[in-house]
């Protein structure tokens, strides 16, 4: 049995998270910053509750540029987030169509646009806005003086770099997903209906301690599968069949995201071929992700493997991203992406692969950028694609 | 055993969908709707993926005033969007961060613009913007001649209103949580760590045929709970603990979402009275959930009967909702809300009570709204609070 991590957080850890905003704040300049999506706002506060899947209620946490951050929330989540080291709490009975949580806001931030302040908010890349169109509209319309700054950049700086803590969690939850996967010959048949295939999956990593597998996506074909990002089909699975799994298994809010390739009762010699590519390339990852490495980098190291066999190189855009609160975080290790690597960053390598008929072939690990050698968190595949069911 | 309904939808749902959207279109005289969160964009094409979990890609869907939907979507979806009824698909290489999909949308588009044309998009309550602000903003300037219309009102009173497919799923996933909730007494003991209680019916779902349980919250405390939407705390269940857990579990996209509440080896007065109170409220519910009724009047009717024990009525701002691809989904049984109940609308009731030293207590059955009564899709709960392992 693994050890099981320590849930949550100590409060050091908030203020530390603080601290590195409010001293990049300063420099940049910014008086508040007002985060609404459901990452950010556990970032800083610590309140973590799979409610946000409701899409009804918006939810509001200001960083102001000295003290502790100001929570603006549905009422429903006071309880909770008494229960973290934000003391500002301020509620209204939501939902609340004509009014929800805007004029708290408005209260909260008018100081600031009367002074012509500088407000970072989260406007870039694979962002979104978690509040209704209309009701930011009218809320920016009441305050003409404030200043939009885009914050994205800010806070991705700090969400990038994980703490001891974080790693722990996420290397929890790739064991577990590892543990899982190591069950394969056991828990996946040919002739088993590809949906028994996803459950039997989600119900092994519950066994071996994941809190949740909100992510499950795969394919499974003859000589290979042609997509990445589906929910189970209505077939069965066949002897010659590629199977492949992804997911994003979870531990305490903390992702992993890796997938694993199988051969079902035989493979074929391009889709092993494949197999052995993708293993390679990602060993060429593995080579060269330190600090100092940019993604660009990376991707060039995974990628001149691949060309031995893809000249496309898949088509998803990437060879892999960061890891975290979320199944896929900045950065992209992607031509356009001279993100820098750093000590802790926690990442995916994931090259991909076209062949043969339209096939496709994806393959994933989770590591902790070091300063020498990364650290694995998921247990490494074998090199040769593993035959389940052999006979 | 339990029948399991066929997955996916004949192509006639999606053009009896598109066919409606568009008769409203043509009488609010929009020339088209742009689409982009991940319930719209599946409820016009089919498209089902838990993809959208990753945050880095936007994807639109485009619903002209003739014709079928147009998808502008990341290559890695192409795959997948070819297997739905849609056959114009316009795809980028993704993530692209100048330019993710922005080009492509300016295309479709720029006509519209040229002649002044009004185009929906979803903007008001209950709707986020799926897409970064900042690219929002760009594609905007650079439409100058589009009106911008708030298409929520005319979506949502689409989806509210479930064909008989959709609630085939619906009453399957409100079975299997019914079943699993039925062994509660099997699987959750006084002495049982909180999180392995959810880990047990999560995996009891999933045994009884759910394809997921993406949401599960819940309360444990001696005389009640405090909070309702809490992942598990790390204390173990005790004698005299009222324990509520609270799911959303999906078959093929579509959830449940009701909750049940236990005693731990013995009840206590005050927890029993709110139970019974609870159960009547429902009752009365039951009693008018029908074609013709306001969700104002549903609410009445309900907080009629809470207002025995609390005059307050709890302030979790309604007492029930819409339900079908999403959690929750409009409309809210609340004072601010006239919606008339419709035959065919699946909703929640949901009254809730505060009582004791700062207790809340909850009550969900999850019903298909008919011209007379009700079709009940979870199973009644007991009126009585049952207590497991009592001993």
């Amino acid at each position: 049995m693994v050890n099981i991590p320590q849930r949550g957080f100590p409060v050091s850890e908030f203020a530390a998270r603080l601290q590195c905003a409010q001293s990049q704040m300063v420099s940049q300049n910014l008086d508040g910053i007002l985060l609404m999506s459901e990452p950010e706002v556990r970032y800083f506060s610590g309140f973590h509750t799979l409610f946000w899947l409701s899409p009804t209620r918006p939810w509001f946490l200001f960083i102001p540029i000295e003290g502790k951050p100001i929570a603006i929330i549905p009422e429903i989540g006071a309880a909770l987030m008494r229960e973290t080291w934000v003391e500002d709490i301020r509620t209204w009975s939501a939902p609340s169509p004509d009014d929800d949580g805007i004029s708290l806001l408005l209260d909260l931030l008018n100081p600031l646009s009367k002074q012509g302040g500088r407000l970072g908010i989260m406007k870039g890349h694979e962002t979104s806005l978690r509040m209704p169109l209309a009701d930011y509209e009218r809320l920016m319309t009441s305050l003409p003086g404030l200043n939009l700054i885009d914050a994205t950049s800010l806070v991705r700086s700090l969400r990038m770099v994980k703490s001891a803590f974080e790693i722990e969690k996420i290397a929890h939850i790739c064991t577990i997903a590892s543990n899982a996967f190591a069950r394969a010959n056991e828990i996946f048949y040919e002739g088993q209906p590809f949906a028994e295939t996803f459950r039997a999956f989600r119900m092994e990593c519950l066994a071996q301690g994941a809190d949740d597998v909100p992510y499950l996506a795969g394919g499974a074909d003859i000589g290979g599968y042609q997509d990445i990002i589906s929910p189970p089909s209505q077939r069965l699975l066949q002897k010659g069949d590629i199977l492949m799994l992804d997911t994003g298994a979870t531990f305490d809010g903390y992702y992993c995201d890796f997938d694993r390739n199988y051969a079902i009762g035989k493979d074929d010699e391009l889709s092993r071929r494949a197999h052995d590519t993708l293993w390679r390339a990602t060993e060429a990852g593995l080579a060269v992700a330190k600090s100092g490495t940019t993604c660009r980098e990376l991707f060039q190291a995974m990628s001149g493997v691949i060309t031995e066999m893809d000249y496309q190189g898949g088509d998803v855009g990437r060879m892999g991203h960061g890891l975290g609160m979320q199944l896929t975080e900045q950065p992209s290790h992607a031509v356009f992406d001279e993100t820098v690597l750093e000590e802790n960053m926690v990442i995916t390598l994931e090259p991909s692969l076209s062949y043969g008929d339209g096939r496709i072939m994806v393959h994933e690990e989770n590591i902790v950028v070091q300063n020498g050698a990364p650290r694995l968190l998921s247990r490494r595949a074998d090199q040769e694609l593993p035959i389940i069911g052999r006979g």
